[in-house]
């Protein structure tokens, strides 16, 4: 008789760099949260989560670096990283499946332990890190977007990240404000999110980590307080209070996106994104259906003008029926039982 | 019977910043080649060094990066590093002994490999290393000097460092000038030997490779080509050539110095030494027989006032008996028996 999948020795792998779920920004963090959670809350009876000691889950929870090492500076992050990921690895023959959410380095280990290990591949960092991935063909991949593949890769599905909705409060009626929030960095076009303010004039509050310390000055510039207003970075609390302000949210991302929690989380809320046609947001936005599109800063101001023909029900149906943590954990149960089937086999 | 040592499979894990040997400057990748190429003069049969696709040796050369990530900067050093020591690691069944000169990543793999690995700790580069070192308390560690030991951890042995005298020809007569070579990083003490050539006022010869940039350009600010000159990086003929020039070498170092190459290579000239007396520079000169070890730069000018009373003669043979490849290289022998030893008795 099969083994209940639920009974499975499963190791959740969370990356250190914030404790899981993060307080605030912290992507690759959430995920392997509402990977953990969800898991458990579906009846899975062993899960065990790897991330920082001070993480927070109803699974087990073993970790061994107090604090992420972008909360406490003391510690040099590729230490950490090292010792995380080799303790990990030491009690892989505890489990029946390891699974990755802490990019390439995990892989270097793959063929040094017998338990299988499914890596889900948060976005490429760089084009040079395909070189890890790539001597790892015969690994068990996952992409969270079907634009962020690399095609010399072998995938067993592309899983959308699930978020949780419990401070995600749908909003029927709009807020005022334009809203930007995610990392300050150029990737995430917070300078085209100011160009289209001005050209709009309407508010805009920004939130956010800053991650480009110089591209964050050269913004600030536009920090006036009143027509845009910069107030740091939000837990989901007071996340959840900034989309209920928000008219719609700006994500004019320069580069492809890979997946973008950002648009699924406003949707969520009843907001509609107006988002730069890149890498997934095609996957994620459904164009004039819960958001617009666009190509550039002139579109993006006409769609600000367009915003009254979104339906805001809709956004919100649109996130749960596509993008909860029970279909995230439902395809990646799919996926285990995929990897369980082929080990099997071997 | 037992098995002659020198039918040992040995690999020697060199890092891959630079080539082994390296061009020029390359601490790490230097003793790791002098290892190598000591074990086969020394008649070992088996020896392979893991080291940078074009890298020379004499023994069984296997790499996966084609060059250094300091010489190739399209590469992320930590993917290649990564790379790197991974593919060691998966085939390390294929050896007796992993001789690991590649800092404290591959202690990350050792639990996971059945091949003993011994590690020559060749400088805590930060105090948060020790955390990965002290995790291996059960592991094999040569330290490169006496003074440049962690109390916590347990050391087989202090192995100094040997050094290749082919380049390094004695030279009877001083030369005029004060010369400092090596990195031009403030632990160095550039700006100090700068100081003393000022106030001696003797002209200052300034080799290296430049690894502060800010530092470097405060630096550059005295070199005006007469009094004190920049020549940059040296390979070991122009070493050869800048150390026959050399009255004496400046190496006031500003923090403990770990084993100091600069120190053995100028005494293997029959260049006295004018050192800080920071952690190993006493145990590579001896005070006032071949150099001088002081304590700041008005004992430095004392001590070039006081060169005429070293015996050039007396370098060199201190080199000769304790810091030669043979010399080290015969202690690493006796290193390898004592693992072969205890693992025996597993």
């Amino acid at each position: 008789m099969d083994m209940d999948i639920r009974d499975k020795r499963i190791g959740i792998l969370a990356p250190i760099a914030w404790r899981t779920p993060p307080h605030s920004y912290g992507a690759w963090e959430t995920v392997a949260s509402n990977i953990t959670e969800g898991l458990v809350a579906r009846g899975y009876r062993n899960v065990t989560l790897f991330a920082t000691k001070d993480s927070i889950t109803k699974a087990r929870l073993i970790g061994w670096i107090e604090k992420g090492y972008e909360e406490d500076k003391s510690q040099i992050p590729l230490v950490s990283t090292i010792y995380h990921i080799q303790k990990v690895m030491e009690m892989a023959g505890e489990f029946d499946l390891i699974h990755n959410n802490f990019d390439f380095i995990p892989l270097g280990f793959r063929r040094l332990i017998k338990t299988p290990m499914l890596t889900t591949i948060h976005g490429f960092s760089d084009e040079d890190i395909k070189r890890v991935y790539r001597d790892h063909k015969d690994a068990y991949y996952v992409s969270i977007s079907d634009s962020d593949r690399d095609e010399k890769l072998p995938y067993l599905a592309t899983v959308y990240n699930g978020i949780d909705l419990s401070n995600l409060t749908f909003r029927e009626k709009p807020g005022s404000n334009l809203v930007f929030y995610g990392r300050i960095h150029p990737d995430k076009g917070l300078h085209l999110a100011i160009e289209v303010a001005k050209k709009a004039n309407m508010p805009l509050i920004v939130a956010g980590i800053i991650q480009d310390r110089e591209y964050f000055d050269d913004c600030a510039r536009h920090f006036d307080g009143k027509l845009i207003k910069f107030i740091g970075p939000v837990n989901p609390q007071q996340r959840d209070e900034l989309l209920a302000q928000a008219l719609c949210v700006l994500h004019l991302n320069t580069i492809p996106e890979r997946f973008g929690l950002v648009l699924a989380e406003s949707n969520a809320v009843g907001v509609p994104v107006i988002a730069a046609d890149l890498g997934s947001c095609r996957e994620v936005i459904v164009d004039r259906k819960t958001g617009f599109l666009v190509n550039d800063v002139d579109e993006a101001v006409e769609a600000v003008n367009n915003l009254g023909k979104i339906d805001r029900r809709e956004c919100r149906r649109h996130v749960e029926k596509n993008f909860t943590i029970e279909r995230m954990v439902s395809a990646y149960e799919k996926v285990y039982q995929e990897i369980f089937r082929r080990e099997e086999q071997k």
